[in-house]
C-alpha cells in the first residue's frame, strides 16, 4: 500500500503531486475524496477551520512564504489546544493566485513543519484560483475530556500562558510604516500553538479554556460570556513583551497563547514541563453580581478601569 | 444547556449570531474554539474539504444566494457521498466582501437547507473579509468501511448514477452569453449529493467509488489509477441529459453522481430504493495490459476511442 493514491493526470493534480513530495511524511493517506481517520477509543472528536487571508490577516511583504504557511497553521492547530486536544489531522484548502503560484511549494513547507512541529499529519486539501492567497485549514483532534469556553466556576483563578503584545507591536509597527523589533517580529512570523499546554491544563483541573486569537480583552469575554460569570483581570499582573504597556497588551490579537480557568494550578510545575513558558494568575472568576449577567471588569492598582475593545475581524490589515 | 455558547460583543460575532439564528436546529455547538463530536463505535471518521469560490466556480449573476450556499454545500458532502459515508458535521469558512455581507443571510440559508436536506449539521466555522465570495466547507462523516477510490478489482462492472450532461450545458449557455434551459440550469444550482446512494451501494458490494467533480472523463482516469487497473468506458452506454452528447457529457464537471464498480448489482433495487434514480452498467474493470499501467480506454461501437481531456481546476469560468 502507498501512502497516498495515484492522482490521474492534469494540471491541479501536478500542485498537489509537487506538494505531496514536498510534505514527505507529514502528509498521509491523500487523494481520495476524503480521508478516512480512527478516533481513539474513549476519545471525542474536536474539530475547528480558520482562514488566514493576504490583506487581512497578513501582508505578503511582512512575511516569508513559510511564514505565511507555518502561522496558517499553528493559528488553526491553536484551537485545539484551547481544547487539551491531541491533533489527529490537518486539512488545507489553498486559494493561489497566478502570482503566488511560484511561492506555492515555499508557502506548503511551512505549513509541513508546523505540522510535524505539533505530531500532526495533512490528511486532506482542495486548491482553487483566485485573487488573493488564502489558507483555510480544519484541524481535527480528539480528548478524552475537551475543554470549553463554558465550565469556568466561581472562586476560579484566570491563568495566561507566555506574555503578549508582541504581535500587536509588530503589526502597529508594519502599520506605521515603520520595522517591528525581531522578537515582536517573531511573534507575530512564527506562532506556536500551545497544544502540549492546553493537554498539561486539561489534565491539571482546567475548567475552561479559550485561545488568544482575538486578544485577551475579547477572549476573556467570550469566555466570561460562555460560562455566565464575572471575570476580573488584574492588569498589572499580565506579562507584557518589552516596551508594551498591558492596555496595548490586551488588544494584542493572533496571540494564541491560553487563557485558561482553574481552581489552583502549580505554575512553576508547568513552567518546568513546557520549556520555560510561563503561567500567570492574572484574574479572578466570580458569580455575577445581583441583577447583572456576565461582565469583565479591569483592574490596576485597585481601581477598576475599562477594557479596551477586542480585534475585530471584519477589520482588516490593508 | 444552551445549543451554543454566548459569545462576546463585536461586530464579527452579531454576523455569527445571525447565521446561526438563521440556522436554527441546522446548527448545534458553534460558539468554542473547536467543536465536539462523537463517531459511533465500530465506524472510522471521514473528512474532506471544498472551496466553492466566485469567479472560480459560479458567477454571482448566474445563481440566487441561495443556491450558491446549497450547492456549494452539496458539492462538499458528495465527497462523503463517495466514500458511503453518513453526515456528522460540517464546518463553514466564509470569505465575504462587503459587496455581499447584505446577501450573506441569504448564502447561509442555503447552506442550511443543504445541510437539513442530509441528516447533518453544522458545527462550526470562520468569516473573514476578501475581494471575492468564497465558502470553504469541510465535511466530516462516519463508515464502518468507507469507500475508497482505489479498490477496483478486475472484472468488475463500472456503475454511473444518474444522467450527465447538465452542468456543463449550463456552463456552456452562460459562458457563451446565453441562458441555460431549466433543466440543466437546476443540475447546476441544486445539485444533490448522493449520500444514501452512495450508502446503499457500499452495502451492495462496492468495491471502489469517487464523485463526479473533475467530470466521467477525468474521474474514471483518478479511479484507474488509484486501483492500478485499466477502465473500459462504453460512450453508447453512458445516460446523457436531453441534447447533449456523450462526448460533451464526458467533460461536464460538478455533477456529483457516482461512479462505483462493483462485480454485480442489481440496477432495479437501487433505483426502486432511491426515488427512481438510475443507475446503468457504462463499463468494465480490467487488469492492465501486458507492459502497460492502468488506463481509460473509450468505445463506441465497438471501435477504441479517445476521451476528452479532463476539467481544470485552475482553469476558471472568468
Amino acid at each position: 500500500m502507498s501512502r497516498h493514491l495515484t492522482l490521474g493526470p492534469g494540471r491541479e493534480f501536478d500542485a498537489v503531486r509537487d506538494l505531496l513530495a514536498r510534505w514527505g511524511t507529514a502528509a498521509t493517506g491523500v487523494g481520495d475524496d476524503a480521508a478516512v481517520l480512527d478516533v481513539p477509543t474513549g476519545s471525542r472528536l474536536v474539530v475547528s477551520t480558520d482562514s488566514s487571508v493576504e490583506e487581512v490577516h497578513f501582508r505578503a511583504e511582512w512575511l516569508t512564504p513559510e511564514e505565511i504557511g507555518w502561522r496558517a497553521t499553528m493559528a488553526a492547530l491553536s484551537d485545539l489546544a484551547a481544547m487539551g486536544a491531541t491533533p489527529l489531522g490537518v486539512l488545507l484548502a489553498l486559494t493561489v493566485p497566478v502570482r503566488w503560484r511560484g511561492s506555492l511549494g515555499a508557502v506548503a513547507e511551512g505549513v509541513g513543519a508546523a505540522v510535524r512541529a505539533q505530531g500532526a499529519a495533512i490528511v486532506g486539501g482542495d486548491v482553487t484560483d483566485g485573487d488573493r492567497l488564502a489558507l483555510t485549514i480544519t484541524v481535527l483532534g480528539h480528548a478524552p475530556q475537551p475543554l470549553s469556553r463554558a465550565g469556568a466556576r466561581a472562586g476560579d483563578t484566570l491563568y495566561l500562558t507566555g506574555a503578549l503584545g508582541g504581535p500587536g507591536a509588530a503589526l502597529a509597527a508594519w502599520m506605521s510604516g515603520g520595522v517591528p523589533n525581531a522578537a515582536a517580529r517573531a511573534r507575530f512570523a512564527h506562532p506556536e500553538a500551545r497544544i502540549a499546554a492546553g493537554q498539561w491544563l486539561a489534565g491539571h483541573g482546567a475548567t475552561a479554556a479559550i485561545d488568544l486569537s482575538d486578544g485577551l480583552s475579547g477572549d476573556v469575554a467570550h469566555l466570561a460570556h460562555a460560562s455566565g460569570m464575572r471575570c476580573t483581570i488584574a492588569l498589572d499582573a499580565v506579562p507584557c513583551v518589552a516596551g508594551v504597556s498591558a492596555l496595548e497588551a490586551l488588544v494584542s490579537g493572533e496571540e494564541y497563547e491560553l487563557l485558561v480557568a482553574a481552581p489552583s494550578l502549580d505554575v512553576n510545575a508547568f513552567s518546568a514541563a513546557h520549556g520555560g513558558l510561563a503561567l500567570t494568575a492574572i484574574g479572578q472568576v466570580q458569580a455575577p453580581a445581583f441583577g447583572r449577567g456576565a461582565e469583565v471588569v479591569g483592574e490596576q492598582g485597585g481601581v477598576r478601569v475599562e477594557l479596551p475593545r477586542a480585534h475585530d475581524h471584519f477589520a482588516s490589515v490593508r
